[in-house]
């Protein structure tokens, strides 16, 4: 029985895509960190933490419990979700025109054991213009995504050049290296 | 006015996510091409030769219209579109544990020039088991994919571990590029 604690719709169908059958969960979890985890370790430390929210006693027997935490990392630093256009904006300007790292921190828990990893894609954004980016935070309103973005939204299509990595673990879930863990 | 040439719903959808407004004209044409081009520059010899099947009188006013097509090239060979599910094993198979190339290529014309370019994305498969490999051609049908897969179905998901390279290239259509020639 496995159990997807996350309210991404976007984890969601991607675990559907898998063809695994699943249960969704959610617990609020209080989502800072110490200051002084290195950023490329936070992910994991996320997902760690609303893993450990859970009692096994409120699970399912045999639940396998799956969390996950995907952060945006620019110039050694985290960008969060955007609570405003204009905090979009100022995200979008700082990934325009270079490379950033997307970092999606998995934990795999068990009533017996608790597996940790992380999963690194690399992704070139173009040059945005300014239209570009008031077109697609205007447009596509991206307050509930890591870093103001979402890789399959126009801004992705448009923006994004390459990519080095897995394409679904900046959506959200590392899927091959999660099929890997699951034995699929 | 914006007229794609594609039969493939993967194009279709891609292109109405670029937020573009478009009509799809298609007219069949003999994928044949000559041996002695090089099998990298197969794509956009098909592309053009998609483009020079149609007459700009049978076109509306101004249009502008993308032709495009994709190629699957391992050892130096192209993968088509497997036609039973056995020949969709063996290109599996051939492209299990290593990285192969998608190329795609796209003419742009309009009624007074012609560009022609080409877009290639490197994608790394794990390696696949003979029953992964089973189950995806049983349950998917990969029929009209070159190289017997697609990347956003349950293969692309679960066996696929990294590309290098434009995602949407290997769906068929290299969005940013096209994005740039659209001054989109």
């Amino acid at each position: 029985m496995l159990i997807l604690a996350s309210q991404s719709p976007r984890r969601q169908a991607l675990l559907k895509a898998m063809d695994l059958d699943f249960q969704v969960m959610v617990k609020s979890v209080d989502e800072t960190f110490p200051k002084d985890i290195p950023v490329e370790k936070t992910a994991e430390y996320l997902a760690e933490k609303k893993a450990d929210a859970f009692h096994f006693s409120e699970l399912p027997k045999n639940a396998i419990l799956i969390t996950c935490d995907t952060t945006v990392i620019v110039d050694n630093q985290i960008l969060g979700k955007a609570e405003t256009p204009d905090e979009a904006v100022i995200m979008l300007k700082k990934l325009s025109g270079r490379k950033h790292a997307v970092i999606t921190g998995v934990c795999i828990k068990t009533a017996t054991e608790k597996k940790l990893f992380s999963e690194t894609t690399f992704v070139h954004f173009k040059h945005l213009t300014d239209e570009q980016i008031q077109y697609y935070v205007g447009t596509y309103k991206p307050f509930d995504k890591a870093g103001a973005y979402g890789i399959q939204e126009w801004i992705g299509m448009i923006g994004i050049s390459r990519i080095e990595g897995c394409y679904y673990n900046v959506m959200g879930l590392p899927t091959a290296r999660l099929a890997e863990m699951l034995n699929v």
